[in-house]
């Protein structure tokens, strides 16, 4: 594999879902650290040569730029446990990670990201306007993994997989935008799961 | 392959994804459609037996269902060449995938929703108020898509992939949104590259 360079900012936890599937695999990644709060993403540089998106994490393999947390996860599992074999399955993975990045991220990340780094005193008034609808759908999102949860300890078959990684980044800081875990013990149960992996790295928070 | 069946609203592009994949492949797909506007994907019926997600589309493969219409694409792709072996192309696929679901689909399909199914006067106050940033966010996804195809005629290699087939969808109907074609010659030209492939197939609007 040619040499990898993670892009990222360590509170991110789309940068977090690279750095955990490279240490469940044992794959060696570097990295380099952006602070996205003083807008180190959205640099000329940056933007002609890292990600034109203007966002964090990118994966650099080489020369060449893979943006996209949960692409760049999986490159790096290609060919591992972490991608199963079995065509429904391996679809279902991903029907997970597209579900991640479409109803629980805008949601649960956005509001961690709002109430945590930014501060609910500084939001502007369509950030604030905007809560009680990024909670409720946050809230249905953890509820729809809890009730998959309560039926099997993983999402896609019977180990952990990268649907499991792409959906732990955010849900174990859940807390840090104000969503209430203890109402999600089956979801709970598999966080201690997870944590419980050979390999597993805790996120840089 | 089992038998499959697409439940579906013909007037959603996440839908025609799978039924332009399907096409593109000469695999025979039959559907059930239901009108979300009546709320025909939020019934107990739907919910606990098709997607506890209450959305539209979900892939029946026999008595497996398949929700995330990216996902569906992929598990129809398996093994055909809009799906790349090589190992940085098929990440590469992903990624422009998922910049669909969280860059360019909230933004350019949501105001077409809006704008054209429910009607800028039946709009909700808290609608009205993310219009500007749905508009902004929606032109900055189609100009990062139009400056990547200055440089090269589809999204990853050298022919047509999933990526294009994801971006497209609701890309060639983002008019109906008041988006300005116009302004992404690149893209308008990457449309008719699109229209020109065996076996494509127009959707139903």
């Amino acid at each position: 594999m040619p040499d990898l360079v993670l892009h990222e900012d360590p509170r991110s936890g789309n940068c977090y879902k690279i750095v955990l599937t490279a240490a469940l695999l044992g794959i060696p990644l570097a990295t380099r650290d952006y602070d996205i709060m003083k807008g180190e993403s959205r640099t000329p540089e940056f933007l002609s040569q890292v990600n034109a998106n203007g966002r964090i994490p990118v994966l650099q393999i080489g020369d060449r730029f893979l943006p996209e947390s949960n692409a760049a996860c999986w490159y790096l599992a290609e060919k591992s446990p972490l991608i199963p074999d079995d065509r429904f399955a391996q679809a279902d993975v991903l029907r997970w990670m597209f579900f991640e990045q479409y109803n629980h991220e805008p949601n649960v990340a956005t509001l961690r990201f709002w109430l945590r780094f930014i501060g609910q005193d500084k939001l502007s008034e369509a950030q604030q306007a905007q809560i009680p609808a990024k909670r409720a759908a946050g809230d249905a999102a953890l509820k729809l993994m809890d009730d998959h949860l309560v039926r099997q300890p993983w999402f896609v078959g019977s180990g952990a997989t990268l649907a499991d990684i792409a959906l732990f980044a955010y849900t174990h800081v859940c807390e840090q935008g104000c969503f209430a875990l203890d109402e999600y013990p089956a979801v709970r149960a598999w966080l201690a799961r997870m944590r419980a992996l050979p390999g597993f790295v805790a996120m840089e928070d």
